[in-house]
């Protein structure tokens, strides 16, 4: 009886996991190859198939299956696996209905014209053209913090959409700490006298080798090009439909060695994740990463632990250095290695480097939690932004364009999304260090180029779960302590003490 | 209330196309960039939606709501392309309900097994591997020609599909007279004295070259890259999102300077008629070429008519010569013309001239056309082939690989489907005769690289109309005359006296 229903459950998902598959397709196609003039016909046909994804998910006869096959879990025999597939849909059916079908018109609406107003006022950095629209979409995701629930701030209600279970509550102390430890660490390189040079970086590179190098790389880290492919585009990506077909994209500048590379690197990081689900959970929730953080965390592990640390280049970089003969001619494994890894704030986060990036977190969270909980208005924001920047970072912006205005995220709607960036790189440098306990000679594995114990580990421990745990179990199973900015600091000292040869 | 009904209507029509658009793009990105292994899950997405636009086609509101606008549209004050709108709509309908779900489940089936061992019958030259799988495939389709209904001849019903309108009776005299002109052609060739060369096309060609040569060209033609693009793939095909997104693909090989060129010009002309239609038909049934046929008509009057003419050579070959100097250098336009209008019977039907490759059509209709009226079996299908060769063109194939095994169609299904491509061809030269009248100074046009009048004439006269009007109709308004052969043989007759000196 519960084995049928089930079924009838699997086919529901696989046809919501089929048309999820081709809203991303048609995303794909729209940020590679899409000609300009298919725009609106492609917006259209989106919004129609993102549509249907609705309507089957909210459908009666399916809540009901989902109810009944969920409230029955415990004793009708199935599988974990089954358990926590029901889990996942009902976790989207709720969020599907808890939110009145008025409000998400409204915030479609507002996002839309909030975008239009972000875009001009970051153009003409003038924050007066976006104060607007950014309280209403503020007081709608205020509404929306009381359609979804919670138990303790408002905040946490749109933290979990993008990392389940996760909660102001915790992230404060964690945030804190890695903000003070950051401090003592800009501090000891303010401090000192041998300063790497990375101009060599933004010399001439060409940018069909720097694509080729780029591929090989990852093929060589184990992105699987049977069932995945690189594309370019104007902003790096990697989407998926379904574990056997993962695209990455990247770009590449002439002047920037760094942007395809690395860029590259950390979406496949994402892809290997993508690629490396359980194939029992195909076409059924599971078959995804299991929260922002955790994803990032996987591009992060790649693109830092692994590409940016000196026992890489020490075996990546005679290859590098054959491509480029010219620019790189004269430099060495360890020059390149520091010259990867100067830390040096800046405005701009997308451009800023490992350690510094986390503050620019900081006061994101920090803002954000204070506007959804009230605590400020919309007319507080550029001020006290620019009032975090001189404290945590020692900077001023020079105006709200390489201030507040930078990102994207807030006009549309991404209230909550961006502390999984630095969950990203606290979960990282926490995998890295039980790693390393448990395969002793890791970076001599790395310095000779192999990486197939470093995906095995991965794959064993993250990947082929999926979305069947939540990233607080994973992080708890895996290193034996809950979150926490202690892993990463002591990365950042050891990578900070060699780049600047300290200690 | 007859226009809030239509509204209705439309909105679901959105629905349908959006949806079949995201179809397009699936296929599309299957042969094209899809990574193999990602093959199993495509085909689940494209069988997933397909059931979904099935689905909601037969969904008994919607069905309602064209009936009801159609039995009262004389009277309701709608207007001409709403009427075409819910006639195409009604015919979809009744398509897709008049077939039995059993047995659209086993021609699924049967196709899939026919077509795994038609391609073993062909990789063994073996007809008996595949004899079995074609017999039930034949039974299938007479049993679908009787579910759709037909006035007179069974296989009536299977060339519906492709060509809405079009009869056996109307079919067979004028294959009868073309057989029989290309006969008295064909007669004249051989007696030629003085053969042109082709040789030199199947020399050296750099592949790079060929692709942005034929790009450029086809944008010359007047194929809209703001609106479509161009893309590899191992067998060229013209697809369409919607008249906004239209896509081509061509292949490219180093030592046959045809394929790329002249592929990629007879897509375009596919995509050129797609990119044309009137934008108040977006998103509706109207939105698509009207017939395979017309759809035919277009490809080959831009591959045929125009890029195989002389005075297009006239104005293109120095281009073409200082793109391939090397293996071009030697030759003129009228040389070039020439090399690429050779006429030679063939066993294989897509490599074959524009004059003999009729005749393999007009084979394939006349069996298909047996068997579907039980006058043959299967097993008559070789011999009968052979001999009709050795009758029409003068070649007996050496085995059936290069004989009645060598087309995919029948393994899919596709009864019906093979009198479109002559049908194109017939059309295509109506067209021609009729734009020569109505535009007096064409050739001298073309042999200026002037192709706007060309391109506005098809448009005006056939691409805006899309699907609103029926072949026969297009071909009476244009023509003054109802189908026929006979523009085709002058058309025909003109080139190869200029190709081989005759006249």
């Amino acid at each position: 009886m519960a084995a049928d229903a089930f079924q009838q459950y699997l086919e529901k998902t696989r046809t919501l996991a089929d048309l999820s598959a081709a809203v991303a397709v048609l995303g794909w196609d729209q940020e590679t190859y899409m000609p300009d003039g298919a725009a609106q016909g492609r917006a259209e046909q989106i919004s129609t198939l993102s549509a249907l994804v609705h309507q089957m998910t909210v459908e009666r006869g399916y809540g009901d299956l989902i109810r009944t096959l969920s409230d029955s879990s415990n004793g009708n025999g199935l599988e974990e696996w089954q358990k926590a597939s029901l889990k996942e849909s009902l976790r989207d059916l709720e969020m599907a209905t808890k939110l009145p079908e008025e409000h998400v018109r409204e915030c479609a609406r507002a996002t839309s014209l909030a975008q239009h107003s972000w875009k001009q006022a970051r153009a003409e950095k003038n924050y007066a053209l976006f104060a607007d629209a950014l309280a209403h979409l503020v007081e709608l995701k205020r509404n929306e913090a009381g359609y979804l629930g919670y138990a303790e701030n408002p905040y946490d209600a749109l933290i979990d959409q993008f990392e389940p279970g996760m909660t102001v509550a915790q992230l404060t102390p964690v945030f804190t700490r890695l903000r003070e430890g950051t401090r003592v660490l800009l501090e000891r390189i303010a401090a000192a006298p041998n300063k790497p040079d990375d101009a060599v970086l933004f010399t001439d590179f060409d940018k069909e080798k720097q694509l080729a190098y780029s591929r090989e790389m990852v093929a060589k880290l184990g992105f699987n090009f049977g069932i995945g492919r690189v594309d370019l585009s104007a902003h790096p990506f990697c989407t998926s439909f379904g574990m056997t077909d993962v695209r990455l994209t990247t770009r590449v500048f002439n002047d920037d060695l760094r942007s395809c590379l690395f860029g590259l690197i950390h979406e496949a990081g994402h892809g290997m994740y993508e690629q490396g689900v359980d194939p029992a959970y195909t076409r059924t929730p599971l078959a995804s990463g299991t929260s922002m953080g955790i994803h990032e965390s996987q591009s992060l592990f790649w693109e830092n632990m692994i590409a940016r640390s000196e026992p890489f280049w020490q075996w990546a970089f005679p290859g590098l250095q054959s491509t480029f003969p010219g620019p790189l001619g004269s430099l060495d494994a360890s020059g390149f290695f520091r010259a990867i890894n100067v830390v040096k704030p800046s405005f701009i986060r997308i451009e800023s480097d490992e350690l510094t990036y986390n503050l620019h977190i900081v006061i994101r969270f920090e803002i954000e939690n204070a506007l959804i909980n009230g605590q400020i208005t919309v007319a507080d924001v550029p001020e006290l932004w620019n009032s975090k920047m001189r404290e945590y970072l020692g900077i001023t912006p020079a105006d709200d364009a390489e201030g507040c205005l930078q990102d994207v995220h807030w006009s549309f709607g991404g209230f909550g999304y961006f502390p999984s960036y630095t969950l990203g790189k606290l979960y990282a440098a926490m995998f890295y260090r039980q790693m390393k306990r448990e395969i002793p000679d890791l970076e001599a594995q790395i310095s000779s180029g192999q990486f197939a114990n470093v995906l095995a580990w991965l794959r064993e421990k993250i990947h082929r779960w999926g979305k069947s745990k939540r990233s607080a179990t994973l992080v708890m199973e895996i290193c034996n302590e809950p979150l926490s900015e202690s892993a990463f600091l002591e990365y950042m000292t050891g990578k900070v003490e060699r780049v600047y040869g300290l200690g």
